[in-house]
């Protein structure tokens, strides 16, 4: 057995409070064997955390990982035209190979800022499972199938690979990969197709992960063609359920908060996106007071436009208490458990908490800097002081794959150099 | 005459485009001398932007630079009950050495975050002042009175000591220290100091700085008692023209907007107090449209929590979506513009711009990044992808105050160490 012992820091424990603690890890399990005092635990390799604040690794619940080739390709547009006017046409340009290096590049951008699991809904699936399973980083990984524009047989086959996906790539990567059936949208998706597919997916025991409720567009269409609201469709259809998750939530009403929670589906927000592309504000201080789990995602980098977890923490705080017009609302400590435990429960991992037992899933941040000086409330600083660029140590399934800020996984001048040029080249085309 | 060369960049210009460029510095009058093609220029000391992209400094015009000793020590609560519970009572007993450290700090936190000039409003003015000129940095000054809760000799003496103090330190620290009479806001300075001392500002030419429209608080009192929107009562007062600039501007109707315009009064957006504070969301888009300039300011570190000029111009660039409910609105290229050459006219320096003749005040970002690749647009990095630690030279009047992150001004540790300390014992005398 060899075992890392995580040594000096303070520590952040599951209550959100924070003391100084040594963790002891298990590389070959890649478990946290345990937690205690300073100086009492000894292991065969050492990461001084000494300086430093250990957390546990943060939880991506909603991205599109590849879409880094995108970053900053089209902005400042509503997301209707910027979806079929910008990013529509690049991507169906994407090559399995332009996917593998967008997701390359996302993973190195999230191992640098102290993510260690993510779930991710896109295409080409294949190819961005190699590259996690490369990175040593955990993920929740599926096909996401769409079915309008489509004939009846190019439907089914999306729906059908959406299944096959998840039930192949399953427990891929020694178990670092788990999947979810992806139906796009509640509005990108026939009913025919939820009817006949969801329930198949449920038998097969798939988690589900979709969009729902992200713009007006997604709501108003739904309520004049079912007379109900689009999670109350959802729930008719068969979608909601402790094994499914819905990224945005940003435009649900007072029944729709409690089918959410009645029915224990979770939630991912999305606040960055939803600022970015002025979808709304999600009424989260409401969803957290109903019982809802509500994690937190970037959603993809083409509209955020980075994939940093401590951004996403602190606009989720900041567009809370905006929209709940109350500056209690939405603290730094829910915060923290959104990008930390609540998204490990929605990925169905055993990460996003700092004890015996729980994966060995941490990042360190340096606190050795000005923006984070005076330390008068280390959970205060998570929230809206840190950034991405303060994790110094990156450790996933007990193994390191950041120290001192250098990454041990991927060759990442490469990486970047890949990405830069597939980046141009793919704009290239699309403009042909 | 000793000359900086700023070498092989890509530069952002005064129209918001990027080139490669050489940007040759005076060191002796602090002023850029030519932007020219790469090669073409040389001088007697090189700073290496190869990698990197040269900005003007950035202008954090609206901020108490030393409330960084209350970072993070009171969070999530309304702006009245934080105000009168948490920060009044922490202030009363901050001594002039705390103020100075706390000045220090932020100072370092803006150097190494490209920010090079300030508009700060805060008292024990002096002590920021000695701070400012030890930095290097450029700042507008001044001491804020309030004449609420005051008798009427405290109240004058307080609105006499915002004139005296801007009339002293005008000019300090060989010209980088300018300076603004004060009154804290139109609720907390009561009418009939305002329409003595206002005019003697003026008379004297100073600009004038104060909060404004903030809250609903700060509006329905004033509608009641004038019959009028507060910055109608403010012109009334002969507060608005085009030497003032107001902070915040968050609930302002059409007439006030168009107020702002047709007098030339500035407006500094605060995004994220504004957010966190729950205060609301400024119209921005629509003092944009009416011609008003509008600067950016991150307000105090206690409600922000950092001094960050990257978060606040993607902030700005969120907050200004929802608040149109337009995903077009304030886009990249204009809160580039807020946080650069907007600041710097409001603030009434030659700076925000990289051209011959402007001051040589400016900050190079290290594009060898992960979270900034690809590089499809170095604008919308700069909105949406940047951060603080990505600045590597910082450059003040021609001087380097920090080059490959190493700051040439100021023993770091040793203000991080003090400021530490303090903020200590701040809170342990505030509590007894």
């Amino acid at each position: 057995m060899t075992e890392l012992l995580v040594a000096g820091g303070q520590v952040l424990r599951p209550d959100t409070t924070v003391e100084r603690a040594d963790v002891l890890v298990d590389q070959d399990s890649g478990d946290i064997l345990a937690v205690d005092d300073p100086g009492e635990l000894t292991g065969d390799d050492t990461l001084d955390a000494s300086d430093g604040l250990v957390i546990p690794g943060l939880v991506n619940a909603h991205t599109h990982v590849a879409m880094t080739l995108l970053r900053g390709y089209a902005d400042d547009k509503p997301l209707d035209a910027w979806l079929q006017e910008d990013i529509w046409p690049v991507e169906a340009e994407l090559t399995p190979e332009d996917v593998r290096v967008g997701a390359e590049l996302g993973l190195v951008e999230m191992i640098r800022s102290g993510t260690t699991a993510l779930s991710d809904m896109y295409f080409h699936v294949d190819e961005i499972a190699a590259a996690v399973e490369e990175s040593g980083l955990r993920a929740v990984l599926g096909h996401t199938a769409v079915t309008v524009a489509k004939d009846e047989a190019g439907a089914r086959a999306d729906m059908q690979a959406s299944l096959d996906t998840a039930l192949d790539l399953d427990g891929a990567a020694d178990g670092r990969i788990k999947t979810t059936f992806q139906p796009h949208s509640l509005t990108t998706v026939g009913e025919e197709y939820l009817r006949e597919f969801v329930p198949e997916a449920v038998e097969a025991g798939l988690p589900i992960h979709l969009h729902a409720n992200e713009t007006t567009d997604e709501v108003e269409p739904l309520v004049d063609e079912h007379g109900a609201r689009p999670l109350e469709y959802a729930d008719d259809v068969g979608l909601l359920g402790e094994d499914t998750f819905l990224a945005h939530c940003v435009h649900v009403d007072e029944t729709e908060i409690d089918l959410l929670a009645e029915t224990g589906t979770g939630a991912v927000h999305c606040p960055a996106s939803n600022m970015k592309l002025a979808s709304g504000m999600a009424p989260v201080q409401r969803l957290l007071d109903a019982g809802v789990t509500v994690a937190l995602g970037t959603d993809g980098a083409a509209s955020n436009n980075d994939l940093d977890m401590f951004d996403e923490m602190r606009d989720a705080a900041m567009v809370g208490k905006l929209a709940a017009d109350d500056a209690s609302a939405v603290p730094a400590g829910a915060v923290v458990e959104m990008a930390t435990a609540n998204g490990a429960d929605l990925l169905g991992f055993e990460s996003g908490r700092i004890e015996a037992g729980a994966n060995a899933d941490l990042a360190v941040l340096d606190l050795d800097a000005a923006h984070l000086t005076p330390a008068h409330d280390l959970v205060s600083h998570l929230a809206y002081a840190a950034r991405g660029s303060d994790v110094c140590h990156t450790v996933c399934d007990g193994d390191v794959l950041m120290r001192d800020r250098d990454l041990t996984v991927f060759d990442e001048r490469a990486v970047r150099d890949r990405a830069s040029d597939r980046a141009r080249a793919l704009i290239d085309r699309a403009a042909e």
